[in-house]
């Protein structure tokens, strides 16, 4: 696409393409997937229709554009390098990325519709990395190698139950118990036996 | 309802139901909440859009009355009283039940559509405690009642988030592995700090 690196110059298509990818993102999160439809997006961008339809011919499009600038934005809290206050923050974060970011909405969309393809696939990659990768950075840097994978599915997995399905208000002391439960069964980074 | 009553007596009556409502579910664990329209729910069960209207006016009413029969026939494996062996024979019915049963898409259609209101959060609750109800049963016989929630949360969470977003099979092994890193923080039931 030779007119894309030149059209990317002309600020006025990037602060186009800036505003009606950030429109998608906030029908996505608020409404989901079936509310992204061009009519709405350009509506509520305040761009013509024929205009998002030129960019982002089709809704995935207009979904993949908008899930990736989401995880472009999206940011952790910073390392402490205390394991057991940084996993904490790190999975408080992911509880309120879950419900006031809505990345319970955005996580079921991409299950909902994994059968249309690829792009899908990597869009629920992306959130699901993205979403987790807070943890994963705190856990790779204190426990053994192989207790990594199975210590963050069992960490960000309870938390996903609990307030998405359950509808539980995961506190301080839900979140100290799960780190505590999971951490019984982790050694330290660098021991012998990790 | 009065002539709710009456209708279910007639023979006929009760088949177009169970044929509409089975339709209804193929459509939701193959292809997801949209695909279940009132046009093409009709054309799977080979009956007029005006005999499916007559008896679910919403789309939601069809989903509501597929996802209800979708869980009065859910089957779960059955105890044998070995802690580790039902516990792993639960884990792995769920993985299966969320790959080959599609469970997976059926709880994102609920978390996707949770803003459609008290009938979808009802519906979630229902899959998501049929999904766990075995592993459920197996934790409340074995260990102390404060750790069946937690070590429910942390079993049935690690095992969604392998298989729905990493795309990991979780074979044997996977299972074993973290069955025991859960147990290692539960103490055995009706035991003295239970």
């Amino acid at each position: 696409m030779a007119s894309e690196t030149e059209e990317a110059l002309d600020p006025r298509v990037v602060r186009t393409r800036r505003d009606v990818v950030r429109a998608t993102g906030e029908l996505l999160v608020e409404d989901g997937w079936d509310a992204v439809t061009h009519a709405a997006v350009a509506r509520r961008a305040g761009y013509a229709k024929a205009t998002v339809y030129a960019h982002w011919p089709t809704r995935l499009d207009l979904v993949e554009a908008a899930v990736e600038l989401i995880c472009d934005e999206a940011d952790h809290p910073a390392a402490t390098g205390d394991l057991r206050a940084d996993l904490r923050a790190a999975l408080a974060d992911f509880a309120d990325d879950l419900t006031h970011g809505h990345l319970d909405r955005l996580l079921a969309g991409v299950v909902e519709h994994a059968n249309e393809g690829d792009v899908v696939a990597r869009l629920r990659t992306r959130l699901y990395e993205t979403g987790t990768a807070g943890m994963r950075a705190v856990l790779a840097a204190h426990v053994a190698r192989r207790d990594v994978e199975p210590a963050l599915a069992l960490l960000t997995g309870s938390v996903l139950v609990l307030v998405t399905f359950e509808g539980r208000r995961v506190d301080a002391a839900v979140l100290d118990d799960l780190v505590e439960r999971v951490l019984a069964s982790t050694t330290p980074a660098g021991s012998a036996d990790g």
